[in-house]
């Protein structure tokens, strides 16, 4: 039977500042990516999320950003390795505390905006932040872009991985996203986005915008949490995936 | 025999900005406070400063604040219990990852300026950060000054606790700090502190500002790691103590 | 005839976080608080703040807070005189730029939150802050609680000063604001609050929470900007001020 | 007669972290270029340099960076034209408030690090910088890389300029800086970095790296005020030039 994980980033509050309907979201997600404070999230706010993920059971993970609150982590900044190892580290280690004292314990790391974008493409920033979460503890889940260097660094340091897909975005026959600055890159028909996704899961396939099938391996599917759609997409997808006999799992279940 | 702890703030510098000497005052005290990235401290800051300890045999310590960075978490907010609960949990978080990573762990958790005085005066504060300690790692000792709050707080819920010491500060008959705003708050003079704290240590007293004596326990000492004397302070201090008859002991040995 | 002008915060989004309804609430008011980036507030939004009051005849105001982004400037800090005087000079600079590059200018200074309710019973905090809007620009008026210390201090060094008033809140004999942390302190009934308002203005009284009358100057009301009634509260004072013969009034054309 | 200013980046403190030698070296140069608190810098320290540039008749200067304070705006980030007009505009305000509270008037601005490199090379970028200054005040003189786009794009909107040339780095036969990641960027012999600058001033030539002379406009010298020989450098410098007939002016008096 065919599986998959869907993930969702949250704990993206800040402050007075409230974004994301986490706790709806939830309840159709498997994996949660929690903003450690980097680029979004607070304290508190982590502490609530980390609380909501163990009681519906949710995979509790880090989403480590860059230290850009006002860029919301989007925009790409030169760090250097090492730079991406020590923010990586600090990261984990403040979802690790919530969790712990919480009674539970984290799952996985998937990094933030720019940070993921950069690493998908930079085998050095992606050895930094794989070397990051192995020494931390090996037996967390790396999640990258599926087939991006991000899941090759973890393969090689010897992680668990996840090659994460996405609904809504095109692909380019190389495998990797359209980038949104150009024409086509979004998938706005609602329909098409989850046909691409059922085909990703069960053939391992995925049809690039230049018109060629390109191969994929999907282990987790990424859900918007906020914008107006977020909790009724959400249901959608979670239906249409079941309607097509996938099975959604938790990832580290199906990676045992 | 005698035994006491030497403590020292460090980790304190950001970025391009460097403070303290923390590489050779790691050769005389036992126990190093780490800043967490709030008051003072980033990433790569926490990751040297746990190395160095770690290379030295030095207790890896948590060191707490208040989120004002440009105050140095010198000034006192108002924070509700709840806040200063999550504080610690994140900033323990903090550098356990990173103690994690270079194969070593945590020590002990010590708050530090205004938060570290606030708690000493305040119960329900005290209670929220011990719990905080106690909820991450109940094997952590919680560091706070000598008969305060934060140590009973600590007691209450059954933490490991050091009351902490200083040299160059007077006291009060209530065995509380002479504040830095009234007169004769500091002891200016090396050897009138060195024999305050060889008597805390021996006999369990301090002669307060007022003359009288008072029932003190000295289970750990701060010093200071910036400043022009720092080092050889640290020196002078290790030296008389030793000469005195006083075994410098990592607290978590001398609380075994 | 009498007259009053209405105030309403704004400006207080921050990178992806959006907060307020302050295209729509210009619509009501007269004087516009705009966050300047420390407690709330961005570049980006502050100019586009600056331009919907410029677009709208609003008096651009300067809102200086606090610098506690997490707590929204809330939470009572302890800082110097001095530290207040700088945060003001540094916050009035950023709304004075976008003002006179979109070819405005700064018509009044409010300050936020904990800022605003320290220096309103602190003389030192609030000459401190007097002396920072004088010192930039003497036509400056300076907003504060009525009858407060800040209005006092305006006064004393030679600045307009507007004595604001509450709606929503409660007064107690000696003509403060009932703290918030008591009883009754917030009025929920609409019609109770618009009357409290107009007599106000009218009479120039408010009737304590102890049941005695009290003398107050009401130049300056504050409106909430967030919260799902907001506007619909905005609309309903506008109105029936109006009709009690109020003339809403710019503050500046007010003190002239 | 030669003239040229010189310039150095100060006001870098910041909280309880103090950088460079400001006092000392406002000695020795004419313009200031006073950090805004983004990348370095915070309100105390603003005005504190404000006053000292005042007391010694030295430019003051607005010095904006990106705001990256644990990477000292020294990190490229993907910014757009439209963030950093908006960047500009803020910090422009900073220093312009801090100067007229004191009863001066700020001179000149120079991008700060990454944002100075950034809008060497790019167009958009130098456009946006030039549009804010220029619309904050057109009188504002506007310090960019000698021959590079922000020069070119202050001269567009109608700004005075600066050409700035640096005497301790190599140049290209393109006229740009040789990258501090390239051999042979750095300049380490004072008595060849001295001769560099003279020629720069009085013939209007570099030699490049590449061996061929290059012409370039020095119409400012970048001072650093940090480092161990930070001071004596500026002695040094100042006497050589003054011994080669050169008159060291400040930029306001030399470009009327």
């Amino acid at each position: 039977m065919h599986k998959v994980d869907l993930n969702c980033d949250m704990g993206e509050s800040f402050g007075a500042y409230k974004l994301g309907r986490d706790e709806e979201i939830l309840d159709y997600v498997t994996s949660a990516n929690i903003a450690c404070g980097f680029h979004a999230g607070d304290p508190a706010t982590i502490r609530k999320t980390v609380q909501m993920a163990m009681e519906k059971n949710v995979g509790i993970g880090v989403h480590p950003g860059l230290q850009d609150l006002v860029g919301f982590g989007r925009r790409n900044m030169q760090i250097s390795p090492q730079e991406s190892y020590d923010l990586v580290v600090y990261q984990i280690g403040a979802i690790y505390a919530f969790a712990k004292s919480e009674g539970g314990k984290i799952q996985h790391v998937k990094p933030h905006g720019a940070l993921y974008n950069m690493a998908a493409k930079s085998p050095s920033l992606s050895e930094a932040i794989a070397e990051a979460v192995y020494k931390v503890d090996p037996e967390l889940i790396l999640f990258g872009l599926a087939g991006g260097e991000l899941v090759k660094a973890g393969q090689k340091i010897g992680l668990h991985t996840a090659n994460e897909v996405f609904a809504d975005r095109t692909y380019q026959q190389d495998g990797s996203l359209t980038p949104r600055t150009q024409p086509h890159a979004l998938i706005t028909n609602k329909e098409t986005s989850i046909q691409q996704v059922i085909r990703m899961v069960k053939e391992g396939k995925v049809e690039s915008l230049q018109g060629i099938d390109v191969p994929i391996q999907a282990d987790t599917i990424c859900i918007h949490g906020d914008g107006e759609n977020a909790l009724e997409f959400a249901k959608y997808i979670t239906t249409s995936l079941k309607q097509a006999g996938i099975q959604i799992t938790k990832i580290n279940e199906m990676l045992k």
